[in-house]
């Protein structure tokens, strides 16, 4: 008897998630809140959760909400009892936990980006095929898909609400990084987070932009920048806060082995050009994802920091009246959002976490494929490779390999 | 032994809610955060839901994750095993149960507005106050005032940021009712809901100026409308979505008893003038709380539907970098926010009432008595009364009662 | 023969202009561009300018252009070879000198307010439908109606697009006297200027809810203040700038004798119900009006700090993509505004009173009267004495007097 | 004696214009203007207009009000009484006319951008050089440098006061030829304007940014694109409005030869990296140039569509109250604003020609160099240059030529 059944018929999905840092802490107020938010077909149950550090995990269970809690993410995933394994760890973790737990017969939710090489993400892809065809789900989680303003970007474009793509205009800007005193954290070493800005957040507007446009990056020219290149070391550091050490002694410092900034020029598949930037030393810019897309007969707007909103230029109004449209996404037949509050009663970033859950819980339940799929990731992933390959190399134009004949290999 | 003491010992609150609709469903959701998202002195725990329909409230015990339900709010009231009385009916209601909530010593979270009438508030100031001597602590839920940009206002107002205050300048539009067709829900109807847009709304902006402030209303010159005299009943309704009866023949209609709209002026006891406005008739604003408050320093505004800004005109900068300083409220050193995401990642509208929740919680714990208290919330209440009365009487100025004497006598 | 077909034979009107401060430098830069900007069926030339210091008023008229200058008015209005009187003065003196002009047989064009009273207003309606008969012009300066997204509100309103109106909200906020030091300018003394924020920018606000709705003000309860009572002497002042004197002594105060802030709430005819606020202490504000109207079927809202933009909120939209439409009014099919650049180029301030001369140029050349007639800015005024009547009565309730039956009689 | 002392003797400095369109119509203005708004070393004199066209160019004269008209432009060029030349022809004639006028000894003023290549560019630094040795100016149009808002970035950038530069992020996006029917004008031809949107808009967030950063351009990556390559033939056009011919038949068509959109990444000599984008085809953005600038302590950005405001994010601020800071840049202590009206009464895109003209004649009284010189021009050029030719060899990296090695060749 699979997994999958099991859980059809107690109607419950028992979740087994590695990790308890930052988005570790936002998948399960997800997980907590996906049940009451929607009506799903299974419910599912905080049931496992994992990490390294005994004393800590055990207070991240009593705290977030999970039944048990262990050290050993391979208990975690071999365990019967365990439907659906969420890997929440940092990038270097990702392949080898999801191949695992995939091979164990659980259905994967993997944090992006989905690896830090490519080699990895086509493992994973192979792990992913070879599991779904026993009806396995896996999914990786990039939850801005589903932010309701994203989802309706998708939807507008889809129906030809702006005609035929012309530009692609995406930045994600932080500045938590602009103190050369700040530590040097995971995040900024390359073994444990593949790369800088690119994968963390460039990895993000890719997707997205692929995502709401339908169409994929075929090629790139691009430019990366470490502005600030040694770092003191961290005395101890989680999630994205860290201190630096303190001792007498000046702090020993290390090494900044990725990007703080990645910029690139871009064609997409559907004769659409494109600008992409991810940094984090846009200052003033906390979470500053900004998305522009002009088609031929109108434009869309999304600026994460008012996520609640969109803008929609259309082109189909009379000339004099035509203008960039403010939409409260916030109405009962907006994408998500009658499982919240009414009209102009906002909702904050954790939601899109609650919204992936959901789509995960209805894949499963439903017996579908969840978006965006493993291979979806690794196209990501082949992206991220191109950029890095092309700044690597002076910023030459470099084509994106095809994931999909990757996966038919 | 008083509930109190019995709960710092298990460090466990009991919470016994009334009412299920849409004040139900956003307490819900913040006690059941709140224990997660804030490191409490006490552990909140939801024991118990009350409504009237037996199968609607077992269901929303299931849905919204309370242990047990039951029809009667006496019970619920008088339960040993109950510490703190929740209150989210519709006003008519709020005096008797609280009242006995109170008498049966138990903690009392009122939602606004405070009551229906003048006297049922001075009713529940006086149990208040009888209960208080006891250790026995009661709010009022205004939720506005623990948006983090909100408090953040206080404090800067506080700390002498705008120096005297001249004008406040306060909206609060939504357009839910535009539709004539809209059904006559309890909403709209006087005698369970006290007044239409003036208590619902109106009640919200003159709370949250007298708190930035720390100036109360002293008199008022009111104007108030009803543009839809009369609408259909409504088939059902429940929280703020409804619809109209839709049999073969015309649905019966009913006479709107409450505002629609309600303006006033009025003056502050610091020296402020101010203008009010509460409608359910400003179509395209959903949500729109918008506050303005000059000061000879500085200025301060909000916006509810853009709940994690705040904008600061701050004159003590050099004239030529002068401006409507556009702060995002997202800083670990802002109002509450330490509990939630990194800087930029926005939080939304029920994220208020976890605030409110962690706020109670902590007074109960700490034996201290919350605000706003209920003779906070009476002086609300004759505010209400003045706006009503002059209103009534061809937007005569009008004197607002005093509170404090009220509870002197 | 009359002025106007003496005008019309050589395609030129002779303008004169009576004072040279702030309003008179932006008349003037008005009539130096009005030509080039338009196809006019008549030609202005600025003929002679009038001020009461010789020095003064040569060095205006050589600066802003004008051909010749007086310190006499009335030799200006008495002479032949002027066809248009430019009333630009302060408020006492807009009624003796137009209605002599008007006398003269001089179209006239009146600054507002149009008078310090109702009583000289009354005399100056008078006196403009006793020349009108002789085909004679007259309009007040209400500029702010040409601005073309104002012009565009009324259009969109008068073509049904937001249907019954419901609300007026309105305010102008300025800034310029929160400072106690500011001296007592003109501008701050009721003999001179008749009101304070009141008549100022109050007026404003005034003209152009009542212009872009169609709708008057029947009654209103108002409330005014004067936050800092006593101010230094000026050393000489002129229009909106000024020092106070700055001898070794403490320098002379004097009493200010009109408001700092003019609130009030207002009726229309039409059963739209309205707050309104003028203030001059409203820090940060520079030129802060603001206009929200309100409809059954959408809302438009204008400010006056970006005037090139009009949001337009459309209930006919699909729910799901409705929202505030921010209209860039720089197309060659919004109003005015084919005279100027390519669109999203935007115009300024002054090209408010450019409009405003076409519109007076082509209505004299037309043989049309143009508006706002002195009727008109007679009912502003009618509107602004009940404003400070109520608030001189403690904020009661006060009817306006109608302006027609005032000219009946 | 040279035509500048001759100038400073009568303090009368004499105009001639080549050109009459769209940015002789806004030159028109400037010069008509800049006399009465500016107190001048010398005054400006519209003596002399030239066209090729008789009969409209006499119409330009009439109505933009020159003295004189001419439809040879050598004639103007070698007058003894004209004392400036502003040159305002489209691309292809500024070498040939510039290079004659500074030869007969006339200060130029040539629009943007300088030359339709790098040849006729050096050829005219070579010109200018020259002439310089004996007094005579020269100045490219970069008129949004005198955008006071921009002019405020570079004053605060150069003090520091956003620290070392990060990132440069710098859009121009218009929409003007979205229709594919829209005709081939001769900005679509590359014999007349040398590129499309490129030299068009995209010189101008050139030039923009390396102004207010200090910063060269020394390195691009370049990607452009022709979306719609072949047009109807116009049937007349002139400045940026057009309509094709519409005789009977279909409309002859004709190859679009230039750029549609270019977009690159760059590197500049003080270590910051970019993105520019320069686009006719982003629907909805009329005149969208778009700067933002990140330093190591603060950001700043301008948006041409409201020139009016600057945002400056300033870290310097307390965490807490650090944020987007809109400054309105209407104060009499903002650059060339004391020169206009009071605080918030905003100006509009044509008065940045007014402020060049200002600086322009002010050098030339003054006897000294005007900023943007042609060295400066020749350096936007060169990026031009670079950008085509990486764009051309498949978005290779690309280095920008010196300028000053080329002068001193």
């Amino acid at each position: 008897m699979s997994t999958d059944s099991r859980s059809l018929q107690d109607r419950e999905l028992r979740v087994g998630m590695v990790g308890y840092a930052f988005m570790g802490a936002a998948h399960s107020t997800a997980w907590r809140t996906v049940n009451v938010a929607f009506d799903l077909p299974a419910r599912a149950r905080m049931a496992l959760i994992c990490g390294r550090d005994e004393s800590k995990v055990a207070g991240a269970a009593a705290k977030l909400g999970w039944d048990a809690h262990t050290t050993d993410w391979r208990e975690l995933v071999e365990r019967d009892d365990i439907d659906i394994v969420d890997v929440c760890t940092p990038g270097d973790s990702h392949a080898e936990i999801a191949i695992a737990a995939l091979a164990a017969g659980k259905h994967v939710l993997c944090e992006k980006p989905l690896a830090n090489s490519v080699d990895e993400a086509r493992a994973m892809v192979a792990a992913a095929a070879k599991a779904q065809a026993e009806g396995i789900r896996s999914m990786c989680g990039f939850n801005y898909r589903r932010v309701p303003a994203v989802a309706m970007m998708r939807q507008l474009i889809a129906s030809g609400r702006i005609g035929v793509i012309r530009h692609v205009r995406a930045v994600y800007l932080q500045d938590w990084i602009v103190d050369p005193q700040f530590p040097l954290v995971w995040r900024l070493q390359k073994d444990k987070a593949g790369s800088g800005a690119l994968g963390d957040i460039g990895a993000h507007i890719i997707d997205l932009t692929q995502y709401v446009t339908g169409q994929k990056i075929t090629g790139v020219s691009a430019l990366t920048e470490t502005f600030v290149k040694e770092r003191p070391l961290p005395s101890e550091s989680s999630g994205l806060a860290a201190s630096s050490g303190n001792g007498a002694d000046a702090p020993a410092t290390g090494q900044v082995t990725v990007d703080d900034a990645a910029l690139f020029l871009a064609r997409l598949d559907g004769g659409a050009i494109a600008t992409y930037e991810a940094s984090r030393f846009a200052i003033g810019r906390k979470n500053g994802l900004r998305v522009e897309i002009n088609g031929s007969l109108g434009t869309l707007v999304f600026d994460l920091e008012r996520l609640n909103e969109l803008e929609f230029y259309d082109s189909a109004a009379p000339t004099s009246e035509q203008g960039f449209n403010r939409i409260l996404i916030t109405e009962a037949d907006h994408p998500y959002m009658a499982a919240w509050w009414p009209p102009g009663h906002i909702i904050g970033y954790e939601h899109s976490f609650t919204h992936e859950m959901r789509d995960f819980v209805e894949a499963i339940a439903n017996g579908t494929d969840p978006a965006p799929s493993f291979v979806d990731a690794l196209q990501v992933q082949l992206v991220l490779d191109a950029v890095a390959r092309s700044a690597d190399q002076g910023t030459v134009w470099t084509e994106v390999e095809p994931a999909l004949a990757e996966v038919a290999a």
